[in-house]
C-alpha cells in the first residue's frame, strides 16, 4: 500500500504498516519525535495500522499542540491508573475502582468512575502527584485487537465494561490500549509513552453523572481535567477560567444588584431590579434613537394572541414544543407571544399600502415567551421570557439591498459602542441541491446577491454558508468575540418570503396592481435579557459612563462637606445623570472602597478646598485602571461628563 | 293629616290629600301653575295621595327642569300612544300593538314594543309629529288604583303586561295612568296634562333589548327620546352628544391610526399602531422624567407570574373570576400577571431594608391581563390587557404624610398637564361600624389622618367617604371633569397593611428590631390605554404639539421647493421633531387640507420667498382655530418649537 506525505510524496509501506512504520520510512529523528499523526484528516497514533492511500502528516514534538485531543485521551488514562493506585494505596482491590466511559473534550478530558468511597476535591492533588509519577516512569502505550470474548473476560467484576464490551457489534476488532499494568477498553488514539506528555495538566472538579446518561442508572463520579501543550497555554487557560468566574454574569447580577430570579415569581422569569432596569433602558434609548434617526416606526402589540394567528403564521403547531400551553377564553384559545412578527403582519395589513409607502419599519421591544425546561435555565442568558429588539421591515424585492446595508449599518455601530470590534458575519444560502424553500426562484438570486453585495460593502469578513438559508429565505449571523475571546452568535438578518405569503399581504405596485412585499427580521441586540447577560461579562460589570446604572458617587471628605455635595448631586441629578452622595459616617477611604465595589465610574471626593473653589477631585474607573484629577471646576466636569453621555463613550 | 312647606309651615289636608289639594290650599294660582311636587325628597305627582307629615315643595312652570324625570316618563307614555295611533293608521288592530317597560332615563325615557312591523329611523319625525299632536290636545293624565283581576282584564290581547301584572302582589294596589284614550300600567308621577309637557324632545334611535333582558325572551324594539325642559337646553345637549360621537376615540383612533383592534390577533387587546405608539412612549417619557426627579427606582418584572405567588398576595382565587386561567408548566401553575404589586413586593424582599433605605419608591409601566366578557370590551377604554403606570412605595408609617402629599402633587402636575383642571377628590375611610379591616388600628388613624391633612395642604375640594376605603387601607380617588362635563374616575392611591403583612416583609428599625412597612399604591394615569382613550376624547384629536404623532407638516407650494422643505424636515428631524415633507403632486391648499385632516398642529409652507430668506409660513391649529404667521426664520420657529415641547404646552 501505499501513503501521501504532505510535499506530495508518496511512500511505499507493507499491509497493516501504521504511523510509526511511515516517520521511520522517512528517518530515524522523525521517528523518534513523532507523537502522533494525522491520516486523512484525522488524528490517528502511531500504533495504529493506516488506511491505504491515505494522506498523512506526522506530529512530532516541536508542534504537540496538533496532537492535543490524543495527549488529553492519554493523560485520561493516566489519570484513570492513578485513581486505581490511589485506591489500592488505601487497601482496597483493583476490582474495587469500576470505570464508565472517558472521552477527550475540549480542553481537557474527563472519566466517570465507580469507587468504593468517593473521591475529594482534597483528593485531587494527590491524583496529580501519582500521575506525575506515571508519566515519569514513562510507560510505553500499547494497542492489541481482542475478541469481544477474551475482552469480557478481561473485566470480570466491571459491570459497566461489560455492559459496553456488550453492546459492540459481534464481527469487529475491539481494541484494549494499556500503559503499564493498567488495560482499558479503548479506541484511542495515545501517545507512544507516558513519558512523553505534557505535565501541564489540571484536576479540575468532580461531579455525579448518571452511567449511560440515564437518571434510572446509578451515578457514577466523573472527575475533569485539562491539559494544553505548554505550562504558558494552561496558565492562560486557568486565568481566562478565573476571568470568567469573576465576570459571571449571574454573581455580577447579584452583586451590582442588577437583575434576580425569585422562584415564587417564576423559573427563568427574571426581575429586573432598579440597577439592572436604567441599563436595560439606556440600552433601549440608544436603540430607540438610533431607529427614529433611520425611520423607523415604533409599535405595541400585546404578550398573548390568538391561535388562530399562530396557526395563520405556521408557528403553531410546528414550534409548539417550545411554546407555553394555550389558554382557554370564552370559545376561543389565547398563547403567550412566541414570536412578534405575525403581529407587525397584523399591523402591516390593517391599511392598503402602496409602493410610494414602502419601506415600513416596524420596530417593538416586544416581550416573547418560550419554553424551555426548567433544568436548561441559566441566568439571564437562558430564559422563558424575554424581549427583543424586534423590527420588521417590508420592502419592494428591488429594495432589499439598501434596507439590508441599513441594517448592516446599524448592526456594525452597535457592536462597536460596546467595543465589540471582532466580528464575523455567516451569509445563510440555499443548499443547491435541495428543494425545501418556499418564494420566487429569481426573487431568491436577486436576495442572496443583494445581501453578499451589502456585506461586501460594508467591508467585514463574512464567509458564505450553503444550506445555512432557513426555508423560508436568506439570512445574514454575526457572531462577535468578546474580551475573554468567546464568540456569541448576537442577531440574525432574516429576509423571508414566507410570512408575506401565508397573510396574503400585499402592497399596490406602480402598475395599479397588488404586489407581494419582502420581509426583513432583525434584532440587533437580538434579546435584551441575553445581550445584557453577555454585557455584563463583557464589561465585568465595569461599564462606561452612559449604561453605568450608578454613574457618580459624590464623596463628603466630612460631615461638614454633605451639603456641598448634595448641592452638587441635585445640580447632576437635575441634568438626568445618576448621582449620589455617600453621607455615612465612614471615612473617606471607606467610602472610595464603597464606590469602587459597586463600580461607580466617577467618584468626586469633596473638602474644603473644592468647596470654597466650587471644584471636585475626580476619581474615575477606567479600563486601564484609575486615573485621579484635583481640583476640577465642578461646571467643566458636568459639561464633560454630559458629552460623554451624548457621544456614549 | 298635615304637610310641612319649604318655609317651614304645617298645612292641614284631609286623609288621601294630593299634591294639588295642597297647592289649592294655598292659592288658585299655584294650583294652576303646579306640574309636580316632592314629598320628603322624592318626586311624586298632583295626582296620588300624599304620604301624611311629609315636607313638601311644589314644582311650577317657573322651574320645570326640577321635574324633568316626570316629563321625560309623560313623554313616554305620549310617545307609546303615539305609536299606537301610527300603527292604527296603517291598519291595525289596536291590540296589534304590545308593550313592555317604559322608565324614564337619564336624560330622557325609552319604551320597549312589540310591533307588527318595525318601526324605521325614518318613521321616528312621524312619530314626533303624532306625539306634539297630543301635546297640543291637551290631554289630563289620570291615575286610578285597580284590583290585580281588573289590571288582567285591561291588557286581554298583551302576554307582556299580563306577565307583569302577574308578578306583581297580590295585596298592594296597581296603578293606571291614562290620558285620552290610552290606559297603561304605571307606577306614575306624571304631569298633570298632555299640554303642559315640554315639546323640546327628540326621539333618537331605536335598537333591539331582549324582554326582561334575558337571551330566551323575544327580542322588543326599544325606541329612546331625550327631553329637557328648554329648547336650549336641548340644542346643547345634542350639540354635546354630536361633539362626543366627533370625539369618539374608536373613531378618531381609526382616523389618526392611533391604535385597532384586530379580531385574528385578540379582542380586547389593541395594536398601538405607529402614531398611537409616540403618544403613548410621550406619555410614558413624561411619567418617567417626573419619577426621575422624585426618586422612584424603576424596575421591569414578567408578564406572568406562578400562581403561588398570587396565592399568597390573595389575588388568587379571590379574583379568579377576572383573571385568564392557569398556564400548566411543568409541575407549576403560571397566569397572566392580573397586578404589579405582588412581584414589586418580592423585589423589595430581595435584600435587607434597614430604616434609612426607605421610603423605597418602585416604578413599572407593568402590563396586567385581565379577563372581561366579550361583549363587554370597547376600544381602549375596556380591554383585557392594559399597561399601568404602577409604583409601589414602601414607607414607615412616619412617612406616610410626605409621600401621599409628593404623589398627591404629581397627580395634580398630571392632571394640569393636560388641562384638566376640574378634578375632586374622594377620601375613602373606614366604616366605623364594620370590623372588616386589616392592619393595627393606630397606624389606620395615622394614615387617615395624614391622607386628610395632605389633601387639605394641596387645597383642592374633596370628600371624605367613610365605608369607601378598602378593608387593606384607606384611599384616594379622584375624578376629572373633561371638556364635555364627563366625569372619569381616573387613578387611585391606596395605603396598604395587607400585602405587606401577607408577604411577611420588613425593615430593620433604629432600634435594630423587624418592623413592618406600610404600602402606597399609584398610579396616575391608572390604565395608559383608558387613559389615552380618555385623552383622545378630551383633545377631540387635536394633540398639543408634545403629545402629537405627527408634529410638524412640511408643505413645499410647488417642486421646486421640495428640496428646500426636506433639508428643514431633516433638520427637526435631528433635533428629534417628528416632521413630514407632503411632496405629493396635490396643490397647496390640498396639501393644507390633508395635514388638517391628520390634525398635524404645525404646518410650514414654503416657496420662493420663504426659501430665499431661510422662513417658513406657519399656520398652527391652536384650540381657539387657526393662527397664521408670515415669514418666521425658521431658526426662531424651531427653537420655538423646541420650547415648546420642552415645557409641554
Amino acid at each position: 500500500m501505499h501513503v501521501t506525505l504532505p510535499d506530495g510524496r508518496q511512500l511505499e509501506l507493507p499491509q497493516g504498516a501504521t504511523a510509526l512504520d511511515a516517520a521511520r520510512a522517512i528517518g530515524p529523528r522523525l521517528a523518534q519525535d513523532a507523537l502522533a499523526a494525522t491520516a486523512g484528516g484525522d488524528l490517528v497514533d502511531l500504533m495504529t495500522p493506516l488506511p491505504g492511500g491515505a494522506a498523512i502528516t506526522l506530529i512530532t514534538k516541536k508542534n504537540p499542540a496538533d496532537a492535543a485531543p490524543v495527549f488529553r485521551h492519554s493523560l485520561g488514562h493516566v489519570m484513570s491508573q492513578a485513581v486505581g493506585e490511589f485506591y489500592r494505596a488505601r487497601g482496597y482491590p483493583a476490582e474495587a475502582v469500576k470505570r464508565g466511559v472517558g472521552p477527550s473534550i475540549e480542553n481537557g478530558w474527563y472519566q466517570d468512575f465507580d469507587l468504593p468511597e468517593p473521591l475529594k476535591e482534597e483528593d485531587l492533588p494527590e491524583i496529580e502527584r501519582l500521575m506525575r509519577e506515571i508519566i515519569a516512569r514513562d510507560l510505553p502505550f500499547s494497542r492489541r485487537e481482542v475478541s469481544k470474548q477474551d475482552a469480557l473476560a478481561q473485566f470480570p467484576h466491571d459491570p459497566y465494561k461489560k455492559e459496553l464490551i456488550g453492546g459492540l457489534p459481534d464481527d469487529e476488532a475491539i481494541t484494549f490500549y494499556q500503559q503499564g499494568d493498567y488495560v482499558d477498553l479503548c479506541r484511542g488514539p495515545h501517545f507512544p509513552a507516558t513519558g512523553r506528555l505534557p505535565t501541564s495538566f489540571k484536576l479540575m472538579s468532580t461531579s455525579g453523572a448518571y452511567w449511560r446518561g440515564n437518571e434510572q442508572n446509578p451515578i457514577l463520579q466523573r472527575v475533569y481535567g485539562v491539559a494544553f501543550a505548554t505550562q504558558k497555554e494552561l496558565d492562560a487557560y486557568l486565568a481566562r477560567l478565573e476571568e470568567a468566574k469573576r465576570r459571571d454574569h449571574r454573581k455580577l447580577g447579584r452583586e451590582l444588584e442588577l437583575f434576580t430570579i425569585d422562584p415564587l415569581v417564576g423559573k427563568g422569569l427574571p426581575l429586573w431590579l432598579p440597577n439592572g432596569t436604567v441599563l436595560r433602558e439606556e440600552l433601549t434609548n440608544f436603540m430607540k434613537e438610533q431607529q427614529f434617526a433611520r425611520d423607523y416606526q415604533g409599535v405595541i402589540t400585546p404578550n398573548i394572541g390568538n391561535l388562530d394567528l399562530y396557526r395563520t403564521s405556521g408557528h403553531y403547531p410546528y414550534y409548539a414544543e417550545s411554546q407555553f400551553n394555550p389558554i382557554e377564553v370564552e370559545d376561543e384559545q389565547y398563547m403567550l407571544k412566541p414570536m412578534n412578527c405575525p403581529h407587525h403582519v397584523r399591523i402591516y395589513a390593517s391599511k392598503p399600502r402602496s409602493y410610494r409607502d414602502l419601506p415600513v419599519r416596524l420596530a417593538e421591544f416586544g416581550t416573547v415567551y418560550r419554553y424551555e425546561q426548567s433544568g436548561e435555565l441559566n441566568g439571564l442568558t437562558r430564559v422563558r421570557g424575554f424581549t427583543q429588539d424586534d423590527a420588521h421591515i417590508f420592502c419592494r424585492p428591488d429594495q432589499l439591498k439598501k434596507e439590508f446595508l441599513d441594517v448592516l449599518d446599524l448592526t456594525v455601530l452597535v457592536l462597536k459602542t460596546f467595543g465589540m470590534t471582532d466580528v464575523r458575519f455567516r451569509v445563510g444560502v440555499r443548499d443547491p441541491g435541495s428543494d425545501k424553500y418556499v418564494g420566487d426562484e429569481a426573487n431568491w438570486a436577486l436576495a442572496e446577491r443583494q445581501i453578499v453585495e451589502a456585506v461586501e460593502e460594508v467591508g467585514l469578513p463574512y464567509t458564505i454558508e450553503p444550506g445555512d438559508a432557513a426555508f423560508y429565505g436568506p439570512k445574514l449571523d454575526f457572531v462577535v468575540k468578546d474580551v475573554l475571546g468567546r464568540e456569541w452568535q448576537l442577531g440574525t438578518i432574516q429576509v423571508d418570503y414566507n410570512l408575506p405569503e401565508r397573510f396574503d399581504i400585499t402592497y399596490t405596485g406602480e402598475d395599479g396592481q397588488d404586489h407581494r412585499p419582502v420581509m426583513i427580521h432583525r434584532a440587533p441586540f437580538g434579546s435584551i435579557e441575553r445581550f445584557t447577560g453577555i454585557l455584563i461579562e463583557h464589561y465585568g460589570g465595569d461599564f462606561p459612563l452612559w449604561l453605568a446604572p450608578r454613574q457618580v458617587a459624590l464623596i463628603p471628605i466630612a460631615d461638614r462637606h454633605n451639603a456641598y455635595a448634595e448641592e452638587l448631586r441635585a445640580e447632576l441629578h437635575a441634568a438626568g445623570l445618576r448621582a449620589e452622595v455617600d453621607d455615612s459616617s465612614n471615612r473617606m477611604n471607606a467610602k472610595v472602597r464603597a464606590a469602587e465595589l459597586s463600580k461607580i465610574p466617577v467618584m468626586l471626593v469633596v473638602g474644603d478646598q473644592e468647596q470654597e473653589n466650587r471644584t471636585v477631585s475626580v476619581r474615575e474607573r477606567t479600563p486601564e485602571g484609575h486615573r485621579e484629577r484635583k481640583a476640577v471646576p465642578f461646571a467643566d466636569l458636568m459639561a464633560e461628563l454630559l458629552e460623554r453621555r451624548r457621544t456614549r463613550v
